[in-house]
């Protein structure tokens, strides 16, 4: 039986290009407005160091800076090992269409030792199960959004925008990959940027934006993610301050069994 | 009258040396337990586009990446414009020693505009004044530490370490450059990393530990920061999870008319 790959695993194919090259091209389904959707393009990001031969470790962490509109179409990767030490490697990455840099990036990669561990944010609570709530509609919405499957318990970016500015822009949700698709550092970090931009919901009024710089932690190594496998994880999103053309957004993402998978920071330009 | 420049302003000096190429050298005041205080060396990489000829706008965004231990000397740092917008410019920065990469940096700047703006976070209440509260002692302390008036109302480092594991590791307090000195961006950027790692409040214990990336959001634009001059800023800093060798690690800094100034995330290596 011949299976057809997922679409997240399309979107983030890299064929080799020569050395620390790599090229790929945008995907229909995770399609924004305007361009991909900004998590899809940290997964591509991530994932040409993911690939790479020279890898050592799993993510720690992951910083994309989006530097213009990215185009339909190919694009090549970078990804250049700067430093490997004896447990952490660092790499920059670039991604450019038509010779120039649309978007920056880096990573730390690590290997992992058992040590001391301790939660201290805790998970939220009182959360029913994913199939007790109803899952967001996505019609009318960019494609990206059909790729995830979105249950919200606070915080669901409106179905229609009637501009009464709300106190707070909290979520809670659970969220997984649509079609099921196991967890991994790659579908990780996309899902990090798929919490919706702030200011959509504490002013339920559509304003242009676009993510400039977004930062995410790995909390989780491989084994973790295994186990959370292709189920809903929760997620938590948040902003602290909307000042002359920026804002900020803040994520956790947690599993199902209440440990933290990855927490996300990024910074939004917004107009008007 | 001569006047010595203050001590931030040494440390974060850099002499031109080349199209995009700054030289500089670490300084004894800012010296940490091995190296230099890692938030000096955000301010001189954060500096190196500052003072650069093509530089546009205001920091919106700094990320670091300690990728090597520095040593005590000289160093290099290359400050590259990848992308200049209408608003928007993005930078990548390097700080080499002997030819090595020992940290990878980018940064957004921004022109910012007026715009519907508003608060989500509230800062800390209820502190009481600065002068009200007692100076934390340096006194066997990395030099770093003296360049700073730190006064605590929680979660300060605790004098000496007894190992009793606590439940969380929140700090709030009032802290300023010492000597006082206007706070600008380069000085904020120093500041988001003088929380001292989360892991000696929630442990009570000495492990070895290094931050490996480090993100700063700039809230504030430079007339914000001009009206904070050298008062004393409102701080926070706590962690969410600290598993197999990484904690993370966020701090807000607050004016003292209660704006949001900047929020940095560190996600930092632990032995142990």
């Amino acid at each position: 039986m011949h299976m057809d790959p997922h679409p997240f695993d399309t979107a983030i194919r890299l064929a080799p290009a020569g050395e620390n090259a790599y090229s790929g091209a945008t995907s229909p389904a995770y399609a924004n407005m305007v361009g991909p959707f900004g998590g899809i393009t940290c997964a591509v990001l991530l994932n040409a160091v993911l690939v790479h031969p020279q890898r050592q470790g799993e993510p720690v962490s992951l910083t994309v800076n989006f530097a213009a509109p990215i185009a339909d179409g190919s694009f090549g990767i970078e990804a250049r090992p700067v430093r490997t030490n004896r447990s952490t490697q660092h790499w920059v990455m670039q991604l450019a269409q038509q010779g120039a840099a649309v978007a920056t990036a880096s990573a730390v990669f690590a290997v992992r030792r058992e040590t001391w561990s301790a939660a201290e944010a805790e998970a939220p609570r009182d959360m029913p199960a994913p199939s007790t709530l109803p899952r967001m509609p996505a019609t009318g919405r960019p494609a990206w959004v059909r790729c995830y499957d979105f249950r919200f318990m606070e915080g669901e970016l409106a179905g229609s925008f009637d501009g009464r500015e709300q106190a707070h822009a909290r979520s809670r949700l659970w969220v997984r990959d649509e079609p099921p698709r196991p967890l991994d550092f790659a579908s990780l970090a996309a899902l990090c940027d798929s919490f919706f931009p702030r200011i959509f919901l504490r002013r339920r009024a559509f304003v242009p934006v676009g993510t400039v710089s977004l930062t995410t932690f790995f909390h989780a190594d491989s084994a973790l993610l295994a186990g959370q496998s292709e189920r809903h994880v929760v997620g938590t999103a948040r902003a602290m301050s909307y000042r002359n053309g920026y804002f900020d957004q803040s994520a956790e993402v947690w599993s199902d069994a209440g440990q933290l998978l990855a927490s996300s920071h990024q910074v939004v330009y917004y107009r008007e």
